[in-house]
């Protein structure tokens, strides 16, 4: 079994140490192979330890931080101000060899933006792309990026998208030969707007992609793509959308006065929708792979970024998003 | 009490004049100063007028339309085969000045090219929007636009669009000094993308304008503000992630095993976020008011999409936005 060693900022997320230690601990339990970098503050990590089984201590590596970026920074301060900061340190410990991914459940903005300073984009990669896998209503999944780690994109970075989306798909999700959408505001050739309609252009001439065109927003929990591509802007209103909405109902529903059984069993089945919940966002495109989990995230949510880590490590998703890039002639402009 | 006309495309939307003329009796009855003008074909209107008061037909015209314009056409293709239609019948009825607005339940894209190839834009207006009125959480209302008028807007444009908002928000939902903000994907000032900076710093310097900066998505349906700016392709997207999720939502409850009564309630509530629902979305910023009422609208629906016809032309919102446009300074460039 291949060694496998991620990095942890331990410190990030609402909870800190508290979280993200006793999930090392679940993580390392399901995965023999796996090894652990524990960014942080040594005491805090270590508080946590005491009373667990030293053998697990064999695989886990306590990496001293000086400081930790507060969730509400202003990304563009805290990156001017991140050297020595868990969440910098976990990265630079992918840069230097010693990591193969890192989790953090930090500062989102600061995230992306250190973890493009620190990391080499692939070969082939423009621009790395921040992803989510959404459930959808046909018990199926879909990736969905970029989701703000490009404001603005070019066809080129579209289409890179769609590949590493269609790896992602692949790999992770399991399909054999991934949808891939463009999210446009109608079907017709001509809508939308021109970075979209180059994107099309060339991915209907990459036949090892299975494009299927456009679809509008509201295609996209019904299953129809594997795959959705869109600029960072627009994914990440999507998102923000849902995320909006689906805390308005489960308010409604909570303040209802029907049954705990009946809320319960919506409030789950809602709750799979809900982007506080399905965990980690993968920054995709770099030499090593990124995953935000959520800053909320409890126990279990922190443990299911780190096992989706461990499955893009596994899956050499970097190696084979490169290797789909060369093979279909997609090139860095 | 002033006189006011309106023309109906009765032939648009799933069911034609069968919908259509029954609402129009019935907003005849409820607004005895309201004039009618019913276009389509003569004897599927006439069908559906039979059996009614003949008092209400006085306030009735029934303009012939030689052919209608398909649900499911391309609205580029449509536009070019549009004369003599219903639709494109209606709005020519407004720039010879028989109507005030129109309200039609046809196709979309078709209604918002027709009506700017047909109706000038107002004084200091580049470019009509397109607006949707969102019930929030805090059981009032925000303006959203634009849904897709115009796909990509400048700085211009979005503080138009803010102007236009803003007058809807005090004359149609009645709040007084309405709040806007720009929808943006994150709360700093140098966040998103150019035009919306650029709009930023003009709505800033606009003291008439209540601007309190960025939202993000996820804001939409908290009551945070009363006026949501972005440009078109975002709030199509916005709308349509919207629409895709209730659609889910609305499927789990119905798939689920609980009692008609829970359904019911819950259905209810959630149908107040339908976009199906909601129905009458306003294009502004052209001489006369066009309201697009939902395809699928049923007669009550449909009934409020004049309703709000008629509010917009009684607040005389057209002539309002082009006095707002010149008082602040904001004109066309």
């Amino acid at each position: 079994m291949r060694r496998l060693t991620l990095a942890l900022d331990a410190m990030g997320g609402d909870f800190g140490p508290d979280v993200t230690v006793p999930a090392a601990l679940q993580a390392l339990i399901s995965y023999p192979q796996l090894e652990l970098l524990l960014v942080g503050y040594p005491a805090a990590i270590k508080n946590f330890l005491v009373k667990t089984d030293s053998i697990l201590h064999k695989r886990l590596t306590v990496i001293p931080a000086e400081s930790v970026i507060p969730s509400e920074a202003k990304p563009s301060q805290a990156i001017l101000a991140s050297r020595g900061t868990s969440m910098r340190v976990a990265l630079e410990l992918i840069k230097v060899g010693r990591a193969q991914a890192c989790v953090s459940a930090g500062n989102t903005g600061a995230l992306m933006g250190l973890a493009k300073l620190v990391l080499k984009p692939l070969d082939g990669i423009s621009r790395p792309a921040l992803m989510v896998i959404l459930p959808h209503h046909n018990q199926g999944k879909t990736v969905l990026l970029d989701l703000g780690a490009n404001v603005k994109c070019n066809a080129t970075m579209l289409v890179q998208f769609a590949v590493m989306g269609a790896v992602i798909a692949k790999l992770i999700i399991g399909v054999h030969r991934p949808r891939v959408a463009l999210l446009n505001i109608g079907a017709e050739d001509t809508k939308g707007l021109g970075n979209i309609n180059q994107a099309a252009a060339i991915l209907r001439n990459i036949s090892s992609i299975n494009y299927i065109g456009y679809l509008e927003a509201n295609e996209l929990l019904t299953g129809k793509t594997d795959v959705m591509v869109c600029e960072g802007f627009v994914g990440n209103v999507t998102l923000k959308t849902m995320e909006g909405i689906i805390r308005v109902f489960l308010s409604l529903l909570k303040s209802s006065e029907y049954s705990v059984k009946i809320n319960t069993n919506l409030v789950y089945q809602f709750n799979q929708l809900n982007p506080d919940q399905y965990n980690g966002a993968y920054l995709v495109g770099l030499c090593g792979t990124v995953i935000k989990s959520h800053g909320a995230a409890n126990q279990r949510a922190f443990t299911t970024a780190i096992e989706q880590a461990v499955q893009v490590v596994e899956q050499q998703v970097p190696k084979k998003i490169a290797a789909r890039l060369a093979e279909w002639g997609i090139t860095k402009e």
